[in-house]
């Protein structure tokens, strides 16, 4: 594919970056004795999942029951479902139990009980712990709620409790890393409060399970009584998490490719086709207050990789397939209707969710569980 | 499908409000001689698309050129794609010519001689005006620049001058039906003088098409210059429209049907299975100036139907998977884990455009180019 005259929107992934994303959590991981179980909702793919087993992880975690499904088709034996379990779907969920180890979530005594009619394949249960999210979970000083919950789930006779696992997923709201590694040193604290009690009250042999991109980046080495982590995004990065203070803009992996359509020097605007369906209305503020939804840079003379991002450039507006990208006048008259931008995502999950193909600069196409 | 026992979101469409919505237009416009040529990327779907057709309706609108190979396969014969050329596809749209009437927008001499180098088969060519979107199209009040373009076209062996073309999407910042009535007779005075403008030049045999669902909606009648409108949002309608004032509750035809996988009482939150890749990130603001991403429903006893929105229950916050819904007490106390909600959209069709599939209530499902 000539990059410089695209047919329609394309997302591109950087191979050399995100080999160097993954090597430099999986070190980390390793150095400080703990399990990267990496988060495939960031991809998808698995084809691109095949660089990543290369590391040697062999542990993934997925936000799906479908996506469970397809990973476990594509070889992955050892994968945790990081969402709450959907009652509807124990059927499936014992079913595929029975041929690979899996792991799911719950929060209540609700779900437990139903789980526990359900199952009848080994299958390792999480207790969900709210950290301070507030999304899923249950509150990490409710302790009474948390014993009694692993109690349901000890006398349970075909499954398994595995262990307690967070998400702090309010660590996207800090003002940046200090902040972050605050936060993340307040969940290690009510994690080792809530294992203290469990195995006062005669739990033994679970395990402890954290991880969200931007606390996993920002941390030097993993403290007890942190057994795994589950970072999805740091495969690719983007705009969000630089804005965190988390990653540089080297380390983004990914873009749309998108042609320029037309062009409207006088409001110093070029619209390129590529919108909503396309980008995603994920956005930041500019210190203005206004939204942006990417920031732009070009393609390199020879291809082989994407500039940093403009500076001053954004894309500023959206429809459904077009998009506003607003600039310097200087910036905007070098740029032909025709010519290539790069969207830098504000957030790359989101972003890749809408493709069925990634196109890897240079080097073909991963297919993605979309395809 | 039990709609009491999901799996997974769904896409739901009630078929009897698209029909319903899709019978006010199609007579308002036969009432004042106008072409109805909807927009088919708010549906993206052969299938409903038949629904469409049994109105009389043959000629559409559709966004990409990947849409209108799709609907061409599918029978349509008729065929606008109402974005910019992109002069990396033009031997495509040739192809495409060369079967169905095809026609393309631009704004833009560069593009134009670019089109003129690589058509060979008959192609309607239309001039994208701005009548106030400032997005595409060249700016109402550049007459000079817009005479010159037709001259352009005019001299162009292959195609035609079809004629000129907006889109006032402007009218979605209006503050209620008042506001886009007005912006519409302004559009409508604009387009008039470029008419004139373009018979005093010698121009004849040329068409005006302008068409959004707001203004669609809101006139009463389609006054002259007015040969076409082109709405796309009105089968469906959504949040937005109904906050435009632009249609009712009971218009709305789509919503996401989402299984309630998680319950916090003490915080008034419900989550459901059902993220940004199932909704879409698309975004209004409550008074308090809390942005939430659609309304909530719930099923009815018989399943035929879903109840009006829930008055002060909303999609308060997104992640990739996980939605959460913040209402009443007395509202989340009467919700289950396991229970069914459902997401009325704020944006229609950019919700349906992360489905490959939509269920018909009671009826079956509609395959989209997506499947």
């Amino acid at each position: 594919m000539d990059l410089n005259r695209l047919q329609r929107p394309v997302f591109l992934v950087d191979k050399a970056k995100v080999l160097r994303n993954v090597d430099r959590m999986a070190k980390k991981a390793r150095a400080s004795g703990v399990v990267l179980r990496p988060h495939f909702k960031t991809h998808q793919s698995a084809d691109l999942a095949e660089w990543i087993r290369e590391f040697g992880i062999d542990k993934i975690t997925v936000s799906s029951v479908d996506m469970a499904e397809y990973f476990a088709k594509h070889g992955w034996k050892d994968i945790t479902i990081a969402v709450p379990v959907n009652i509807h779907q124990i059927p499936r969920i014992n079913s595929l139990a029975k041929s690979i180890e899996l792991h799911v979530i719950i929060d209540s005594d609700f779900t437990a009980v139903r789980l526990s009619e359900g199952i009848a394949n080994h299958l390792n249960v999480w207790i969900e712990i709210d950290t301070g999210d507030h999304r899923t979970g249950i509150s990490a000083d409710r302790i009474e709620q948390i014993l009694d919950l692993a109690r349901i789930l000890s006398q349970a006779p075909a499954f398994y409790f595995k262990g307690i696992l967070t998400h702090d997923g309010h660590s996207y709201d800090a003002s940046g890393s200090e902040e972050i590694l605050k936060l993340h040193k307040k969940s290690l604290v009510s994690l080792q409060n809530i294992k203290q009690a469990l195995e006062t009250a005669g739990c033994s042999d679970f395990l402890v399970s954290m991880g969200d991109t931007p606390s996993c980046s920002v941390v030097n080495s993993f403290l007890p009584p942190i057994d795994e982590i589950r970072p999805g995004n740091f495969v690719f990065y983007d705009i969000m998490q630089k804005s965190l203070g988390v990653c540089r803009d080297d380390d983004i992996a990914v873009g749309v490719a998108c042609p320029v359509i037309s062009k409207h020097l006088e409001r110093k605007e070029l619209i390129v086709y590529g919108g909503s369906v396309h980008v995603s209305r994920e956005s930041l503020s500019l210190p203005s207050g206004r939204l942006f939804y990417g920031q732009i840079a070009r393609l390199q003379e020879n291809q082989g990789a994407w500039t940093a991002p403009i500076p001053d450039v954004h894309l500023s507006s959206l429809s459904q397939e077009h998009g506003k990208v607003t600039g310097p006048e200087d910036f905007v008259r070098s740029v032909q209707i025709g010519d290539t931008l790069i969207v830098l995502p504000i957030h790359a999950c989101i972003t890749a969710s809408l493709y069925a193909e990634y196109h890897v600069l240079n080097d073909g196409v991963l297919r993605t569980l979309h395809a």
